[in-house]
């Protein structure tokens, strides 16, 4: 229920190891006005911290929003957080640790803040003013240097006990395949992100297979992009790396619409760049994979959002929340 | 928020192919009466729930509890349903198809009633009245004849876009595996459900190996409480197939760990009867496979209500929401 005096704008920050984006967005999910500016996590916490909330009054004041009409702050972290609490437990990229975020940012903006995982806000931010809008159940997954996820239920973030719901670069998927960053081997992230699809490739041509991708791996420049498009022009290394990263994929969406059976899977992350090239083969394995009636009716997506995602969907915390 | 004429008792009705179980419970969780009847699936649909009327009313009334004080009605349906439409889709024990026993029942006792399925309900029981007392990220696990599950998040029960969440059985575990019922192959249940570890003994008999266990499984009284026994006396065999049955659940639960991340795995079903046979070396397979900080704290334990966790999860799905 909407009082009389509600107020119509909510600040999202999306803040990264290299950059923070932070947007003024209104609570239809449009984005007012938004900017992106360095992190410079030399500064540590408190430079950071002070410099956000600078650069959020500085937005509000741009766009001529007085900052009564602001309902709230919501910010995206990447790391491993209490979100109950408001607390950033550990950052990997900007090494911060025991950060209680959440209450200095209140008294700064005096508005009610809240912070979520960036995986986390950027499926809300799909889910509110993306690819799944209105939908109830969706799973996010991003495909980037690593693999991230969000799953939205019942309308809702899900979380679990210590806020890693959502994991889904973690699902085990090959118990006799390489070690993951997390401790422990065959993630659908050693597979299925950038870097482990250059792995793919870069282990077949050291066992001597010829390739129109070993020219751009020499040279250190070899995109997900460019196996994509080697693979539609028939490359054979090519063809059997994007199976491969597309089969876990599928298998792990599987698994998915059988513990949460979403509605929508949404693709984001620089992988998903590839366009129709990945939909297409991911939308066949997954179809081969899944148990028929927690498939029945799910569609595939691309995320709509960019590399907006997180900000709309942090401002979404608190938006989302008033309806 | 209680009002002063809030109603203290519910009715769980437990709705299986050969009996119905019915519980008067109290807002506390307490069992107040409960009673056992055959399920007569011959009568159809018509007939089953006429009787299911009757019974709760003859219940209540051996209980000395005015009509006036139940405050609604809960259904645990062994099936696939339309949940929020209250319609019974699919039920393959008693062939019901399409079914609108929502209504039907609401028709017939002027009080609120809602449904769900088997293995939800049991898990809603446990959480509110059994093993998981308290906790509000919660994952059961039944290993019967099949492998069911039910999953608590934040609270509240996960059904998903189409009521299929939960579905653990049909986590894929081994994509060269058999053929499950559901039509994919090498799900959990073709491995670690009591079906599937008497398959595992006597598919590794007939290619020859001898055991302790080759008598029981030739005069097919072969249990799983007795390959536990025996694995634990040290055959062979029965070794085998408790570590294969373990190591599959085990990564199952890694799975669910980071997809959903509860803070409790909850074992029932007739297998998890072996008890310490059966949570030592899942416990040691679980810590082997899941990813440290999703298994941070998490516990493992047997389910508490037995056979009562259906009808006080079904009395829940109406008590837990008034709280």
């Amino acid at each position: 229920m909407r009082g009389v005096d509600v107020k119509q704008y909510f600040v999202g920050i999306d803040l990264g190891g290299t950059n923070m984006k932070i947007g003024l967005v209104h609570q239809n999910g449009n984005v007012i006005k938004d900017i992106e500016k360095p992190t410079l996590k030399e500064e540590g916490p408190d430079g950071v911290i002070r410099r956000m909330v600078r650069h959020t009054q500085d937005l509000a004041q741009e766009a001529r929003v007085p900052w009564e009409e602001i309902g709230g702050v919501g910010v995206g972290l990447p790391g491993f957080l209490d979100i109950p609490g408001g607390v950033v437990k550990y950052l990997t990229n900007l090494g911060w640790r025991d950060v209680p975020i959440r209450d200095q940012l209140e008294s700064a903006f005096g508005v009610p803040v809240k912070i979520d995982n960036d995986a986390n806000v950027a499926a809300l931010g799909e889910v509110w003013a993306g690819a799944g809008a209105g939908e109830q159940n969706v799973v996010l997954i991003t495909l980037g240097t690593g693999v991230g996820g969000g799953i939205i239920a019942g309308g809702k973030l899900l979380h679990g006990a210590r806020g890693i719901a959502g994991e889904i670069g973690h699902i085990p998927i090959d118990p006799d395949g390489v070690l993951c960053n997390c401790g422990r081997a065959g993630c659908l992230e050693t597979i299925a992100s950038a870097t482990g699809m250059v792995r793919l490739v870069r282990e077949a041509v050291e066992a001597g297979e010829t390739s129109s991708l070993v020219l751009p791996l020499q040279n250190g420049t070899l995109s997900t992009k460019e196996i994509f498009a080697e693979a539609e022009k028939g490359d054979s290394l090519a063809k059997t790396t994007v199976e491969r990263a597309v089969d876990a994929l599928a298998r792990a969406m599987a698994i998915l619409s059988v513990v949460v059976n979403p509605s929508l899977f949404i693709i984001g992350g620089g992988v998903s760049k590839a366009g129709d090239a990945l939909l297409k083969p991911l939308e066949n394995h997954y179809r081969k994979q899944v148990q028929q009636n927690a498939g029945q009716g799910v569609r595939i997506e691309l995320a709509r959002l960019g590399n907006q995602a997180g900000f709309i969907g942090a401002a979404g915390l608190l938006a989302r929340t008033r309806k």
